[in-house]
């Protein structure tokens, strides 16, 4: 398995990159090898200083970047041979099985649409976000950026695409699917998720179990997946983060709340595009790179596309 | 001043009740009476057990009740001597100057609407949440749950709405408005954001910042009132409530946080109807009961209603 990584993506790269590979290299399996695109000297640099012997990488070299404030559709058409382009044309050539970008997202998913392409058959690709709770086991909250004017016909397919993610990364069973709502009952909320009640319910294809709330978010008994659309879901995820720097601020030390350090978070992949294309978060430090390749591996692993594919046929 | 109190509503009604408004008395100005809308009995048992003067209280007798879970437009039409109906009857004939109720949302609702009614110019009430944060002064959040589709028109009245409630009742000068959105950018959003930023923009009716993110939803030095439809509002406020029923559950204990406990909140006036109407949360204890009454005078002190009366003439 080859995974590719965008050395130059990031607020931290390369170096954060870099550290985040070599942590990554000592958990892998004999037959992974990873990519690493970007600038060779200072891909060598950084390696020689850690202590690290390069050849263990294979390095496809550029230095073209696209910077975190570009217009992503514009960079990604000029900009041909920056690092987010090579990954994706490498993934589409089949010259590596994933690929991993802390860098600019907007690029990251004009990359997904022009170059990966939608699985035919999904109307819109998602990314989703992995909520912590009390259980081991996240909540799978999306879209939380793509689409912040979704339809129910794309909300119903989020819904086959979280319980995919649910079920083949995270091993949860028959994931349990909440439409989010502004009340329980089934003639709640606005136009949008009324008519996404009708859609999904009475669904042989998810597990439905009807309309969740905004504080059913941390609980993995009620509910796995949570669909809505991307303006709502990103706002409850950087409710979230802005909860965590609150709790740093007043210096309350626990464990438990250290899961909300999304800092340290391995990033998303991009649901129902043909290839494993994932997301990391721009401040992403070393931890969270290597947790970003590591999560690549296992959405690779997992076939999870495959997955995807199968279930739109 | 006399300000009504709905004894019947809330789920420790009515013991909670009159406990807070014994609370409330403590703190009353002279001129102020208190007029409680409910079983007469139960006023004076509860009144006698907790050793108060009952004769303090003025009495509205009725034993009619709207129950949480009934319908609120059916219930309102059917039951004309409920506590709730009663309560607005007396604001619209001016026998009270504010009303108060922790019982059936959507009934207090119907009520504001059908007995109350809007201010003339106002397109579509609105209830704001009082979010804690680092200063000693909230953040405002409207809406958060009348208008799950809102309209941009309907936004920009918010911000005017949102403005006059952060200067009047929490002496906020020339409040900063943010309009809730998924990037700083212009733009950045969905088509309702879209389209009201182009109407805020260059606005002189308020002080227009321009977007805000979910993670601003803490900060009270970049923004004093944030603006958004109901259904975003009403998923953010429990998103909120849900991370404080976390550090409760993790045993964080911290006098900060307590902030967040909303069992303690007291309540939020409809802003655009005709008269002072003041709805509690449900799960209201007696403390939440006082800070709701003592909110009621505040709102009818600082004359709320004909500011905005005045903004909107």
């Amino acid at each position: 398995m080859k995974i590719g990584i965008d050395v130059m993506g990031g607020d931290y790269a390369p170096e954060a990159v870099v550290l985040g590979a070599i942590l990554a290299y000592d958990q892998l399996q004999s037959d992974t090898e990873l990519v690493l695109i970007g600038n060779e000297k200072n891909i060598k640099e950084i390696s020689k200083k850690h202590g690290f012997e390069v050849s263990n990488f294979r390095i496809v070299h550029t230095d073209v970047l696209i910077e975190m404030g570009e217009h992503p559709a514009k960079a990604y058409a000029q900009k041909t041979n920056s690092s987010i382009n090579l990954g994706y044309k490498m993934l589409r050539d089949n010259q590596i099985d994933g690929f991993a970008s802390a860098g600019n997202t907007g690029a990251m998913l004009v990359g997904a649409m022009y170059t990966a392409k939608s699985i035919p058959g999904v109307i819109r690709p998602s990314i989703a976000a992995t909520i912590p709770n009390l259980s081991d086991v996240p909540v799978i909250l999306l879209d939380v950026g793509i689409n912040p004017d979704a339809k129910p016909d794309v909300l119903y397919q989020y819904a086959i695409l979280g319980s995919l993610y649910a079920f083949h990364v995270f091993g949860v069973e028959n994931p349990k699917v909440g439409l989010l709502n502004i009340g329980s009952e089934e003639e709640k909320g606005n136009l949008l998720t009324k008519a996404t009640y009708q859609a999904m319910k009475g669904t042989a294809e998810f597990n439905f179990i009807g309309n969740v709330e905004g504080n059913d978010i941390f609980d993995s008994d009620k509910v796995n997946v949570i669909v809505t659309d991307g303006f709502v879901g990103n706002v409850m995820l950087k409710e979230a983060e802005a909860f965590y720097s609150l709790l740093k601020k007043k210096n309350v030390g626990n464990s438990f709340f250290e899961k909300f350090n999304f800092e340290n978070y391995g990033g998303t992949p991009i649901l129902g595009i043909n290839y494993p294309a994932v997301i990391g978060h721009g401040i992403s430090n070393e931890k969270a790179i290597k947790n970003m390749i590591l999560h690549t591996i296992e959405v690779v692993n997992v076939k999870l596309v495959d997955r995807i594919k199968e279930a739109f046929k």
